[in-house]
């Protein structure tokens, strides 16, 4: 049994008033015992381990409701693209280049990078998913996984069938550190019967499912040709809806996609850097959490972002947002709960997304001593519009130290950097020769 | 004498297909001596000091061409916010409780955040500008300074005053690293017999100046409400443009604002963040730079943007004009140049903002050997899309170092914090008491 004790400044995300500037939380084993202010440490309490962390703020650590991870190893490969060319001849051809070894070595070099910019959980969808999950389960992370389905392709029912078997490998292993769902790519790249298949198998199994929704308008534009309907309409209309569904992007909605995603429960995972990079447009989120639409927040790949970093993208989301409503849109405050209880809201978690006893202690810590947090007049603030990523100083995941002093405790950050350095300098070689 | 070796990889900003993977950068004094491949030093230099970084890249320091210093007294004191509320309510009452000194030190953390974050040179617009003066005199940093002159207001005549006695007593010191600029507002806020003085100050002392132009639709439509133009063409009827302007924001310019700005060779100081965080709106970037027009990158003061980091300014630049045009809009090499060369025409200087020999010894350098930087397939693309503030090592200004391995060398970032929290919560005090 293992007993914590971190002294620091604390945000619990468990509301706007709730802060201990001189706070104390217990960790035993996986779960988090107590938090409150100095001296709320149960009689009877003592640690193995204390953190005295006096300047960092302990928080929740951040969730990401949507990325690639293994993507990581396309980064800065092609940018600056028109959409069609960037996927036609730069990143189709380099991801049929790729091994399984390259996308454990790719979710790996995400890991990493994702740990020490203060992520935590992750939604991952793309292939060999047994290999990602073998990453997640040597780094430590939380994660749910979902095999891309694209269900018009050769590979459909083959991509299906390993999506079931992951369900029946992994779903609820390492600690329940590791869950599944469905990932049916896009209403565009599989029909309707391939749809309706993979919601049976959801519903039997008891899983839920992640699907690209309305990204961008030339989707919605085939849609409306195909079927006469906008993708949302049309996934609720197939009865794709009605279990646990989370939606990725959904930037082109009408008010009526919004009603239906509140009334079915669907979850809105919010990409806004990718949304900005290929130009995507600007998702309603204000409109949909206004509408009671849970709304997390996710980096979609590095190859259209270029990073995993969800501080960035908190202040991307927020900024978006703020320039296309008002200056009163997304503030900080509701920035964070998206990136946190609201992520873990998204995928489907009921013990993990803020600092509460009995929740999964998955937290990080961030340093405030250094010149962009002072003045201190609004930790919120400064951890949307002033923070980024090197500011993590520490990271736990179901209870157990991942990061301590920038320092990744789980993965060898040198090994990994170099193996994704090769692979993907590997695939650019094969691609030119060809 | 001093002489300095730097062995890194280099991008010197001279050409987007220049770069060394193992380059050599010779410096003597405040001046750059050489650049290139391994082996390029000049024969018989023989350095003072070595630094050995073969895993970062050596980059011109980054430029801000539009900043209210001395704001970071204010970061987080009020987000989120209707712009009227937030001026009136908030910023303008604590500006109005700020003292010579606070400015100073306001002025200092400002600077603490810079040389942390690989920003140079500023252009800065405030208030007790001599307080500002020392404190980049302290820092060692190169800045351009500017005395904001609210025409209207009843201090109009001073101020000016003051900023004539701020040429006489600080252009050209610090070996040319103290610059100064007029800094007349806004043509809303200076009538245009005030304008006109000003700008015979700026042609009798042979400076530029520094003004806001068209940051908000409102704007433009009281210049037109009151004089019939928008305000570009105010400003240029009026005689304000000719010699060297730096307009700032220029967020709502028609087709024939462009023009005129385009002619008189009008420098335009982009604030990305500040423009999506107060909801301005999206500065037409991509035509101004298309139709020749010079572009620096700012962060504006850090109450509207909230830190002073222009690694996120060069990614929310690039976002921003992505997603309103579409995904080839400002690639990542092009707004490298707009963050350092372009900075540099825009505050006029001719020997600053890239790596070559004769220039000024103003350059940073960034740690690669990161998890977000890998694979190394585009320089450019990762410190624009990848980078963050955190990832500066070593700042150089003017031949001297100001941060090694992120240690401040000329500055008490502890000691500055603490002054500004103090400061900052005792105009907060005074404001609650009245």
């Amino acid at each position: 049994m293992s007993k914590i004790l971190i002294r620091a400044m604390i945000l619990p995300m468990t509301g706007a008033d709730t802060f201990f500037p001189q706070g104390e939380i217990c960790i035993e084993d996986d779960l988090i015992v107590s938090v409150g202010e100095k001296g709320s440490s149960p009689e009877g309490f003592v640690p193995d381990r204390i953190l005295e962390l006096p300047n960092d703020v302990v928080m929740p650590g951040l969730i990401n409701t949507h990325t690639h991870a293994a993507m990581t190893l396309l980064r800065g490969y092609a940018d600056d693209l028109p959409l069609m060319p960037w996927l036609n001849e730069k990143v189709w051809p380099f991801e049929d280049k790729l091994t399984d070894e390259d996308i454990y070595w790719g979710t790996l070099l995400a890991l990493c990078e994702m740990i020490r910019s203060g992520t935590t959980t992750m939604l991952d969808m793309y292939a060999s998913m047994d290999k990602v999950a073998e990453a997640v389960l040597q780094a430590g992370t939380r994660a749910v996984l979902s095999r891309g389905l694209i269900g018009n392709g050769p590979n459909g029912e083959n991509a299906l069938q390993e999506n079931i078997e992951l369900v029946r490998q992994y779903h609820g292993t390492g600690n329940g550190r590791l869950s599944i769902m469905f990932g049916p790519h896009a209403p565009y790249t599989c029909s309707a019967e391939y749809l309706k298949k993979v919601k049976a198998e959801a519903d039997r199994l008891n899983v839920g499912i992640h699907i690209h929704v309305a990204e961008t308008q030339d989707e919605v534009n085939i849609l409306k040709e195909q079927y006469g309907k906008t993708p949302v309409q049309w996934l609720d209309e197939l009865g794709l809806f009605g279990g646990h569904v989370v939606a990725a992007h959904c930037v082109h909605l009408t008010q009526q996609d919004i009603e239906i995603l509140h009334r079915q429960n669907v979850c809105v995972a919010h990409n806004a850097e990718s949304n900005m990079k290929l130009s995507s447009g600007t998702a309603p989120i204000t409109e949909l959490r206004s509408q009671g639409v849970v709304v997390g927040l996710g980096t979609d790949g590095a190859s259209s972002n270029n990073n995993l970093d969800l501080f960035g993208e908190m202040r991307s989301a927020s900024f978006q947002q703020k320039l296309k409503v008002n200056p009163t849109a997304l503030p900080a405050y509701e920035v964070l709960e998206m990136a946190t209880v609201g992520g873990a809201q998204t995928l489907g978690f009921e013990n993990v997304g803020v600092l509460a006893p009995g929740f999964k202690a998955d937290l990080i810590t961030i340093d405030m001593d250094q010149a962009h947090f002072y003045p201190r007049f609004s930790i919120p603030a400064h951890l949307v519009y002033s923070a980024h990523a090197g500011d993590v100083r520490t990271v736990m995941v179901d209870g157990k130290l991942l990061m301590e002093e920038r320092k990744l405790l789980t993965l060898d950050l040198s090994k990994i950097c170099q193996e994704a350095e090769m692979r993907a300098k590997r695939i650019e070689l094969e691609l030119n020769v060809k």
